[in-house]
Order: structure tokens, then C-alpha cells, then sequence
């Protein structure tokens, strides 16, 4: 999407033949726009586990492109499996992960190790390519979405869209997830306002997705996580868009923490709660959303928040008194009960194991 | 409670002849145990607007000490209205406040302008014994409930409490709402563990709650506003008490903004969800919860985080971009259905009309 009238995306090669990637260096947001250079599989790691890149599409993006730089740097099968155990310990939840980094290692496995380099940044290329496409279809299914509600509401007021956390094309190569219908609806005239929960601890509400709607011209307005159900008792939401990090195959969603809150916020005041996903966010093996590991982040996140100082320099400062304990888990479980529906790049369907079959049939068989 | 191993109340006033009242200054907190000095009825104007008090029962306590100091400036009829008016436009959600200056302006208006300083310290004085004594007793009608989650576990694992902003005794006189149980368990040898959700936008969680519960030695952690609904899933959580700034006649809870949320979370877990309250806070004037006004209070708030800076100084950290919008009401309303019952100073009830009038039948005829 566009930064300052220009395109990007948040991850892209070099164009020097140095095998380098770029990638938006999204810890620095939203006071710095930063591209940070990776050159290794150990750097790209590094950057899915700082959350300099994150996200479940793009952290699958950055780990494809991970595995090629591992491949460059030493593209025999011990080195390849080294980098590929480094990668996937990363962040625990999403899904993508694992998925791109088999991707690319079956394409990796059938050629000899001096054909593996190029493959792999091809294969890790077309990856990022796929998922913009993804996501682009992912936005023409969800407009719809957003156009009914303006129709209803007469045509004459904006579409009140709260979402939470950062699924946006920060989140992804290009789109978001849930912010590309968003995305469409402004650009094809349908005005939309969006309610951007800040999602505590991190803020990527406050920080990347303020930031990111903003760049576009996208009204918005933040809003402190307790916030969404007032406001949907109000009537002050006419739709809930979120990601999703993981969705099992009976359409359960593993989202940031919180999303199941409010969830059962909209399920309460009767507002539609639609969850946009890749099809490569689907856990074919799992049923019960509970049995997702949830990642246990550091207590300081909750402790200490980083945002800019009174100098324009980022800093942190503490919240809670000296050796107070907290407890930081990154993600929480929805019920499929309390989710209205799904968007994938193939449709809308059902939060239901019957509705994503429907959609992925070929996925279906391989369950059984 | 305690402060290093000291007691202390949140307001009492001054033994030197002077008139003046102290207080805990909350804005200092955690950081900071400032004590602040009121002299005149603006001042304690300010300290309530400014939340250097907050809380509905001390925002009440406050605001009566408040006219104690405006009679000892001026007792005219003229002046103490003025006061009355300054002191009553402070807060608007609390309904304490009108309770308490009500209370001593009923007291002022039978008595002739030189005989009115001494009678309004004393009543404000009273106000606050009498506010200790509810608490002591919301605490004692509130430890069954403790024990007899403590009794369901087998007695040999702490009893997890979650609490949402502070309802402890920060904002009371003394021993708070929702907080009197915990300290009453604790004290009596039940061990009991609080969740203390931060509660953004002030973190009054973070800060005041685990504050005190740290000085008086309850075991508790931190957890940002979006984990309770996670915590309550996993069976991490046993019971729910808040507190209340203001509670309709039929039992509709208006609290922090985000209770709703949790209180969503409880009725979807089947946690039992409790909410502490005083008598005074009660409006038998209103019906459904929706009609009470909600606080919108400063954007910065959300936009911008105080806490301490690596300097040791306080501090704010900017977490939006430039420009970004952002609301922030206070305040949200739980209906009656969501609240397993009431703990009141005069026993449990559900959170119902025909509840409220059994606990209080000379208020039910008045509301007639």
C-alpha cells in the first residue's frame, strides 16, 4: 500500500544480485520508517523474533526468504536443516510458518545443492507473491461486506469497522487480511471508518495500524482495547474484522489476545464479527482451538511500554511498581460460535468445519 | 491498610486547628507516596478533577471535605452554592459525588452561617467513618465467597481473583469495594492470588491496584485488559469482583470502561462475576444502565502514556502517530444478566430490582 505516495511492500530482494532482502523494520513504527537489510537465515530469525517482521503471513514470507539465504550461504542438506530448526523456533503459533518453511525445503530437497540458492529465493519470491495475491482476493470477498452495511445504513454515513491488533499489509506482503476489504471499500468510494483497538501490550493497534490507514487516508479512530464493547452497545459498530494467526479446521480462530473478547462483545450487541484469513492460516490438524500452543512473551512488555519520548526518541516507561509480576500471553482462542463468518481468498463461508470444507475440498480429504 | 507497615486512610484531615484536609495524591502513584494539602474548596475541586483522588466513594468523601473548606472560607448561602456547583461538575458518572455533597449541604442549610464550618467538617467526617464501615462490611459479606472458593478447590490452592481498575482502598476511605474481600481473605489466612488487569487508559490497575496490594503483601499479578477472557477460558481464574461507579436500581453496573467485557468473558466461562458496591452508589433514579452518562475524557490519555522514565522521572511516552484520533470514555455499563450478584454493606443480593429492595426496602419506597 502507499507510504508517502509511494508503493511498498513489507518485504522485497535486492535488486543487486547480493541475494539481500529488505524488509519495513515495523518495531521502529510509527515514528521511523525503517528498511532494515537481511543477509542470513540467523538475521531473518532474528527479525521474525524480534517482531521487527510480523504478522502470520509475512512471518511465513520471511522465513521462505530465510531458508534462501540459508541456502546461499550454505546449501548442503545438514546447514539447510539447521537454518530450517532455527526459523520455525521463532514464534510458536503461526501456522504459516512451518507451512512456507516446508514449502520451500520440498522444493529444496529434490535439486542438488548447487541448484538450491536460486530455487529457493524463486520459491520464496513466488510465495510473496501468492499471499499478495491471497490477500487481494481476500479484500474483494470482504468489501461486499462493507458495501451491504453502507447500503443499509441509507448510503449516507460511513461504515464504523472496528478491528484489533495489525492485520493489515504490515502484517502481510501487501492488503492485510483483515484491513484489505477496508482497503478496497476506500479505494472504490465507500467511506469507511475504522476503530483501532491499540492491543496492549504491543500496540500494533495504536502503532502500525493507526499508522498504516493513516499513510493510505483512511479515517480512523484508536481506541484503548476496553473500549469495543461500549462501543458496539452504543451502535457505534457496524462490523468487527480481525485476523486470525491460526484457524483449526472447525473454524476456531487463535488471534492476538483479546480478539475473544471481543468476539463476545459483538455476539452480545448482535454486530457481525467476520475473520480474514489465508488459506495457509487453516490448521487442517486441529480441531479444538484450545489445543494451540499460546505463545508466553516476556512480563516487560507488560511492565514498561516503548513509545516516543518527549526528546522524539523512542523510549519505555514503567507502568507497574518495582518487582510487581505480570504475565504475557501473546494469543487467546474464539470460538467458532461467536465468529459470524470467514474470509478467505476463496469466499466467505461459515466458521464451521462444513464451511471451510466446502471451500478447500481438497484439504478435506487429506483430514480424514 | 498498609503502607510500609504504617495505616494509613486515602483522605483525613489536618490535627493542627488549620481546617485542612490530606490526601494521597494518586497521580503520584506507584512511583511516588506523595501526601497533598486541600485548603480550599477549588483545591479539592482540582484534586478530584485532576484524579489526584478517584474513586467513587472517595470522589464523594472528597467532595464533602470540599464544602467543609468552603464553609470555613465563606458560609454564605451564596458561596457554599458556588462551591456546591464547582465541586458537583468535577466528575459526572460518579453518583457519590451528588450523595455527598447533598448530604452536607442538607446538614448546612438548617444551621445559621457561623455555626456551619464546624458542623460541615464533622459531617465530612462522619461521611468518611461511615464509608469505612461499608467497606469493612462489603469486605466481610464478601470473604464467603473467597472461602468458599478456597473450599470448592480443596483448600490447598490459592483462590484466583480477577479485579479490572482499582476498587481498593485507594478509592475508598479505606479497605475499598472489591478489594475488601481480597484483603479480608488475606488477613485471614485464605491465600488468595489477584489478576489485576492494568486498566488503559490510566493503568490504574498496573499502578494503583498492584501498588496497594503490594504494600499490604497479597500475591497478585498484572495482566493486560485484553488476557482476562484467555484466563478465564483456561480455568485460571475463579471468581470475578469490580466495583462500581455508579449501580441502577435494577442492578445494571456502571464501571470502568472494559468490565462489560470481562463480565461477557465470566457469563461465557461460568466464573461468577461479583461486583462490590456501597450503598450510596446506588441510583434508585434510573432504570437501565444506558441512560447513565458516560465520562469522555482527554484523548492524550489514550494517545499518550505516563509512567517512569529510565531517568526515574515520570514520564510520557507518545504510542500513536502524529495526528491520530482517538476516544476515550471512561465508563461502560453492565447489564444485571451478566452480574452473578451485588456485595453490599448490608449482605449479597442478586443484581435485580426485587435484589436491591430486599437489601434496601426504605429505598424502595422511596423510588416509588
Amino acid at each position: 500500500m502507499r507510504v508517502e505516495g509511494k508503493h511498498y511492500r513489507t518485504i522485497w530482494a535486492a535488486d543487486d544480485g547480493s541475494g539481500a532482502v529488505f524488509v519495513i523494520d515495523q518495531t521502529r513504527l510509527p515514528f521511523d520508517f525503517v528498511v532494515a537489510r537481511l543477509t542470513t537465515a540467523a538475521e531473518a530469525a532474528d527479525a521474525i523474533r524480534s517482531m521487527r517482521v510480523r504478522g502470520a503471513p509475512l512471518i511465513g514470507a520471511t522465513a521462505a526468504w530465510g531458508l534462501a539465504l540459508a541456502a546461499r550461504e550454505d546449501p548442503s542438506d545438514v546447514a539447510l536443516a539447521a537454518a530450517h530448526a532455527q526459523l520455525l523456533a521463532t514464534r510458536p503459533t503461526a501456522v504459516n510458518l512451518r507451512w512456507a518453511l516446508d514449502d520451500v525445503a520440498a522444493v529444496l530437497a529434490q535439486l542438488p545443492p548447487e541448484r538450491r540458492a536460486a530455487a529457493a529465493a524463486r520459491r520464496a519470491n513466488e510465495i510473496c507473491d501468492e499471499d499478495v495475491a491471497i490477500c487481494e482476493a481476500i479484500g474483494d470477498h470482504g468489501v461486499q461486506l462493507i458495501e451491504q452495511a453502507w447500503t443499509a445504513k441509507g448510503r449516507d454515513r460511513p461504515v464504523n469497522v472496528l478491528t484489533h491488533c495489525n492485520a493489515g499489509w504490515l502484517a502481510t506482503v501487501d492488503w492485510g487480511t483483515a484491513l484489505a476489504p477496508i482497503y478496497k471499500a476506500h479505494d472504490g468510494g465507500i467511506p469507511v471508518h475504522v476503530w483501532a483497538d491499540e492491543t496492549r501490550p504491543r500496540n500494533q493497534g495504536a502503532s502500525l495500524t493507526a499508522w498504516e490507514l493513516g499513510r493510505h487516508g483512511v479515517p480512523h479512530t484508536v481506541v484503548v482495547d476496553n473500549a469495543g464493547g461500549h462501543l458496539m452497545q452504543r451502535g457505534l459498530v457496524d462490523l468487527c474484522i480481525v485476523g486470525t494467526d491460526r484457524t483449526t479446521r472447525t473454524g476456531d480462530v487463535c488471534n492476538k489476545i483479546g480478539t475473544y473478547l471481543k468476539a463476545l462483545a459483538a455476539h452480545d450487541c448482535g454486530v457481525p464479527f467476520w475473520v480474514a484469513l489465508p488459506g495457509p492460516t487453516i490448521d487442517w490438524t486441529i480441531a479444538d482451538g484450545l489445543h494451540i500452543p499460546i505463545e508466553e512473551r516476556d512480563a516487560e512488555e507488560v511492565t514498561h511500554i516503548i513509545g516516543r519520548g518527549a526528546n522524539g526518541r523512542s523510549a519505555a516507561v514503567q507502568v507497574t511498581p518495582d518487582g510487581t509480576s505480570a504475565r504475557n500471553d501473546a494469543f487467546d482462542v474464539t470460538p467458532a460460535r461467536l465468529v459470524t463468518g470467514l474470509i478467505t481468498e476463496r469466499g466467505r463461508c461459515d466458521a464451521s468445519a462444513a464451511g471451510l470444507r466446502r471451500l478447500y475440498p481438497e484439504r478435506a480429504v487429506e483430514e480424514r
